[in-house]
């Protein structure tokens, strides 16, 4: 589905521009890479920059036209500074990216039009663009790097496809607790463990039921809210152990065997 | 606001990627900077990256440690790749920058760090932090440039940060109208536009209302999700008056003048 998204940058003077913008997309999936009359292409600025996307800049078409560049796009979507005087439906990163998924779901082919490092895209250019994307930047320091523009729009692209076809954003909590072969303990294990901590408090003589000073609501709250996993919760469980048996003398007997 | 979140470059080999991170921070509005152990810095590479963000760079503070880094932060977060074997609480950006947003509007301090080009964080690092975050890259190519990695969460950050301003990612679509003098049309003089042009079409028997074949609603379907402006219905409006001129031969007999 991604495939189905070019990146298009016309008229870019740096080469490293092109290999940072590359590596970006890599990053995000996206593989194809149109690139309307560049300064300085192929170049080895470019490859270094890319990282491992070299794949991206060798499958690169290089056309000599935007209007080539279009060619088959059912939505052309055009970055924008914010001071163009022609008023044209304007959309954040965010909806550009819902936008892009929602055409290429119809299997349509879209492209992501992006304009020269000094001076964007000509009026001329932005005209044949559907819609135009405005990066939200500082007003007093808007202009983004080519390649770093590239990425914001390709990682909400991404975030979008996720999103659309279920797939977590991130790896879930769950999961890394999985990892170490363990689950997040249950509200009874949490109960024992309230119930251990307190009495080894009260065995250290740093709590008196008599005069609780809400100091087990407090604790309640502190651990409560941590969603500790089991293994956690045994590290927690062996301190208190240990911490009874030192309550109790037991360490210096230990230690003198 | 914003400046109580820091950026926190830990062990940096490239001065690009400082020079690239500062220009990310700026455009988004950020603009504190802390330079654990950099290898190469100040450099005139950072400052030609650094675009017009000299600022940043010129008070960046440079340390010796990553606990002095983090000194007041009430929020630390740690960016991380997938493969971690630590199971940690993990954010995504959008999640990082509510999270971010959150903490500053309770005026604390928070420190998003990032870590070596090549290694990332080491695992003593990563677990200096209360969230680990990681950009949801293509897992077989999975390593940001750590300037675009920047320019990802700041632009998260930014997002929220506008967001809880109550002000526009975008400009709306009525200022644009608005720049060239005209609002949006209302309804009535949409309903006005629908009768004139259904009339036009009759006149130049495109349009047979015995046999309308959806024709009026395909059109107003069509006119009415584009959100039209006074001025263009006045462009509309002339194109259907000049229509009719032409359907009744007056196109003609002004050429003989």
């Amino acid at each position: 589905m991604l495939q189905n998204i070019r990146v298009v940058l016309v008229n870019t003077s740096h080469p490293g521009n092109i290999g940072g913008a590359a590596r970006a997309m890599k990053n995000m999936g996206l593989s194809r890479l149109v690139l309307v009359q560049p300064r300085d292409f192929p170049s080895a600025e470019a490859v270094a920059r890319a990282a491992g996307a070299v794949d991206i800049l060798d499958n690169a078409c290089i056309v000599n036209s935007l209007e080539e560049a279009l060619g088959g796009c059912g939505l052309v979507l055009g970055t924008s500074a914010r001071n163009r005087h022609i008023p044209w439906p304007l959309l954040d990163p965010r909806e550009c990216a819902a936008a892009c998924i929602e055409q290429v779901e119809q299997a349509g082919e879209v492209a992501l039009v992006f304009g020269r490092e000094d001076s964007g895209l000509s009026n001329d250019e932005l005209q044949r663009c559907h819609f135009h994307v405005h990066i939200p930047s500082d007003p007093e320091f808007s202009s983004l790097n080519l390649a770093a523009a590239v990425q914001v729009l390709t990682y909400e692209v991404r975030m979008a496809w996720l999103a659309a076809q279920g797939q977590p954003t991130k790896m879930a909590k769950l999961e890394t607790h999985a990892e170490q072969g363990s689950l997040p303990v249950t509200a009874d294990e949490l109960e024992r463990f309230y119930a251990h901590m307190e009495s080894t408090l009260v065995q250290i003589g740093f709590h008196d039921p008599e005069n609780p000073r809400h100091l087990m609501p407090r604790l309640r709250r502190l651990y409560g809210r941590n969603n500790i996993s089991k293994l956690e919760m045994n590290i927690l469980r062996g301190i208190l152990t240990e911490t009874q048996k030192a309550a109790r003398g037991e360490v210096y007997k230990r230690r003198d065997n």
